[in-house]
């Protein structure tokens, strides 16, 4: 069966899907993206996550994408039954469009849309969580990352050089304070058993795993608070884990090799990845 | 006469220069660029460019881009060739390649090259010097400025904020000090006729140009320092300009509608165009 993706308004087999060098999603990264859950025939947070995606395209002025809501439910269902897939991950971008290479931001062109699914291995297929070790590094990322832009070097980079180092992933620090993950946001639990995530700014990007997290936390008489944390605050937490919609929930055992907690799955994570698991599969 | 650009080896008509969607330059912005006047039949300060070039790969671990200088050189004349222009610009963009989406860098596939040439309108197509107002507005791009990669979204919002607001470009502010314009660098000269630009660090990018005027100045007598300058400096300076590759050199009038000096087109920077347009007709 060959696999089948989404360009402009197109169904094509996936090694046919090109878009031209002058689009400015090439060109100058001029482009936002989502990527969306889609688990036992259930397609995860389906508004929340179009409501960013079209906050995106409104914070890089893409004024004129007028693809519905419905209709981009409708691609989306139609890849995954064309690619037969009952639970993966669908990645759309959207671009300002193909025009020759020009530095003000052109008006009129066609915005391109594309659309493509794949497998997803996570905690969430799996329903078991595995911890991974992870370093901190200075957030290099730019000042708008509240934006889903496809401007991801800085994170790859960050991300790469955990690995080349022996770790699974890096925490980025901003002015002494945690911003997030490479791709996933991230939260502690303290000693009082409170949950921490940096509340929403320009710094991070509201995920909508974390979004539904706090709303599972507080529905559960988790206390929850929403505000910026240090790195000794995160070496001190009895839990820490990082979220996204394609990872799902990934618990943290260690930071810079320090150890989190007592290195072990913590009561809360547990405890979240159920009610997670819950939360999708009735969504 | 169609145009023609080059993709992956092969010269195309442009209307056919496809990449795919899984091409990492157009998903996570994991590519690099160059852009070289060509100067009545000269390419300026090409071994400047391509050393950066293979900087620029080398600071994002691109590390089997294996085309030789040579061969660069070669492929950039034939497009000028092809496309029958004697003055332009010359657009390199080298990405990781193709792979399906995955947020570690994937070793062992084809970066991706391609070329594509257009025609430029600049001070030094036209010999002459037209000054512009500018803006200033803090720097959101991320901190590692000194590569030059696609990542460009932040430049083109900063770039079309001051369009929008009536200005023609904005000069970036980081921690008090100006970095350079959105596609270009700042130089400044002072009540003394001393010509500042910042140096080289990791927030500005280490233009040609920029590189080229410095040392034509050492060699004609004019006092450089290459250090940090505040937004009153810029205010206070005698002259103020821009400077890129396909830009050339413009005089800025006035920032923040403050009149740089009297106003008008001032000497040195008179001399610098003089010496420039010398330099690179005799190349």
């Amino acid at each position: 069966m060959h696999r089948i993706s989404f360009v402009n308004g197109e169904f094509v087999t996936h090694e046919k899907a090109f878009v031209h060098i002058d689009d400015r999603g090439f060109l100058f990264a001029d482009a936002v993206y989502e990527v969306i859950l889609y688990y036992k025939n259930r397609l995860i947070d389906f508004d929340l996550h179009i409501a960013r995606l079209r906050k995106s395209l409104q914070l890089i002025k893409i004024n004129n994408f007028d693809v519905s809501d419905a209709k981009i439910k409708e691609i989306i269902l139609e890849l995954f039954a064309q690619n037969n897939l009952n639970t993966g991950s669908i990645y759309l971008q959207i671009t300002r469009g193909n025009s020759p290479r020009n530095l003000t931001l052109p008006k009129n062109i066609e915005p391109t849309f594309i659309a493509t699914v794949s497998p997803v291995k996570s905690s969430l297929t799996e329903e078991t969580l595995v911890s991974i070790k992870v370093m901190t590094d200075i957030d290099m990322r730019w000042s708008n990352c509240n934006i889903k832009s496809v401007g991801l070097l800085a994170s790859l980079l960050a991300k790469q050089k955990a690995i080349d180092l022996g770790f699974s992933d890096t925490v980025m620090v901003r002015d002494g304070f945690i911003t997030e993950g490479t791709f996933s946001n991230l939260f502690i639990v303290d000693q009082n058993s409170t949950l921490i995530t940096r509340g929403l700014d320009n710094y991070i990007l509201g995920g909508i795993t974390r979004e539904r997290l706090l709303k599972l936390a507080q529905l559960n008489n988790i206390c929850v608070e929403e505000r910026e944390f240090s790195v000794d605050e995160l070496y001190n937490a009895r839990e820490a884990f990082l979220t996204s919609s394609t990872i799902g929930i990934v618990p943290i055992s260690s930071v810079n090799d320090k150890t989190i907690g007592d290195g072990q799955i913590g009561n809360i994570v547990t405890k979240l990845l159920k009610l997670y698991l819950d939360f999708i599969s009735m969504d």
